[in-house]
């Protein structure tokens, strides 16, 4: 038996997000079947983290055993073929047998896109436009107080699953180049919602609506009310997934 | 009654292309829906050309009269807040009275995307993924000998619909920047699919597959099986239309 950490990037527009579940199509159950097809065995696909409806990834990881170990080219050739073009196999590697996709993870990069000037149909599906500039410094200012280890109870959805609610934020930036304005963070975890509700308090924060300083309230006092609101899915990408050189 | 000329840009995906028909929703018939509620009047939307099914506009322009002049900035924000997502208006101005979307064009520029290298889900929406790479030099020879009057029925569909079938290219170039192939060209007027054959002749030749010099023998014969395939529409782009400056 052989585990395989295979890579993809998918356009989560038409999936109702990474997991299994009767009302829709997800990205876990469309590479499964195609896994199947190639593989010629079902496999149970065991992803790196939970992502939300329409939620995207440049890249998003999971595990899966096989019985050979399979040549990355020719598999990822014949796994593209038969994958829907809205998801791509970027990258196929065998790991040990003990590797975990989730519990090995050592952190994420998640971006969140704005875009300001004419608005377009083709930003539109990846970006949330607005039609006012917010000032980018006062938005950084808040992003620089989520850096360290914090309880994010008060940045996260109620419907959260997990109990320990305190995460590390490793970095948390906001760039503007032309009229992208790009919120780019990570840390070793996050909770249901987390960067959508964080990206909704830095927009608030750079229109002026919130203090910069609220982070320190939200972490002491666990109330979501003090923060921003959640932001659209479509213009949330998991960007990168960090695992220990050694794998 | 004022006359004016409003352009767009629209993601072709989930559009059977511009103009009403009676199998599936178009540009033309979703514009005309939404300018009926901004507007409180019936108007019929006159458009600079057909785009085929899938294919996208970064520009496309149309006309239509309204009883009132229109200010600018509250129409396009009236316009796009009733739009789907995939349409945008990006400018509206008023025009004399005989201004026609489709007579008075001078030309137009379409661009049709390749791209080598990873695959991507969020390309893939936009241009056709080449798993080897053509020889550049090769198509531009291809590009070249299309600059200039010659009769282009064998590079189009014979569906069309159109008997004058002469059209005048002024400029055809294919450009490589990083993994991204892009096929510009530029003419008084286009054929059914004509753009798509030219990109699917121009890959053909890059391959080495069609000879540098087929437009001659193309443009002599008007015998369509000497061109290349007819490529996908989801890679082309109506990129701008070209009006007299007065207007």
């Amino acid at each position: 038996m052989k585990r395989m950490l295979l890579s993809v990037s998918f356009d989560g527009t038409a999936y109702h997000g990474w997991q299994v579940q009767p009302n829709g199509i997800t990205v876990q159950e469309t590479i499964g079947n195609c896994l199947k097809k190639v593989l010629g065995q079902k496999t149970d696909v065991t992803g790196c983290s939970r992502t939300d409806a329409g939620v995207h990834a440049n890249q998003f990881c999971m595990h899966f055993d096989c019985d050979e170990s399979i040549p990355e080219k020719a598999f990822l050739l014949g796994l593209n073929s038969v994958l829907p073009d809205d998801i791509r196999v970027i990258g196929c590697q065998e790991v040990k047998s003990d590797f975990h996709a989730r519990y090995d993870c050592m952190g994420k990069e998640y971006i969140y896109n704005f875009y300001t000037g004419v608005q377009s149909p083709f930003k539109n599906r990846y970006a949330l436009f607005l039609s006012k500039e917010p000032d980018i410094d006062l938005m950084n200012d808040f992003c620089k107080s989520l850096i360290g280890k914090n309880d994010f109870e008060g940045f996260s959805c109620s419907a959260r699953t997990v109990d320990d609610t305190v995460r590390t934020v490793k970095y948390c930036e906001v760039s503007k180049i032309a009229n992208d304005i790009i919120l780019k963070i990570a840390a070793d975890g996050f909770l249901y919602n987390m960067v959508r509700i964080i990206a909704g308090t830095a927009l608030a924060v750079g229109y002026g609506k919130i203090n910069p300083n609220i982070a320190e309230v939200v972490f002491n006092t666990k109330n979501r009310s003090f923060a921003g609101d959640t932001l659209a899915a479509k213009a949330l990408f998991l960007n990168k997934v960090f695992y220990p050189k050694d794998v």
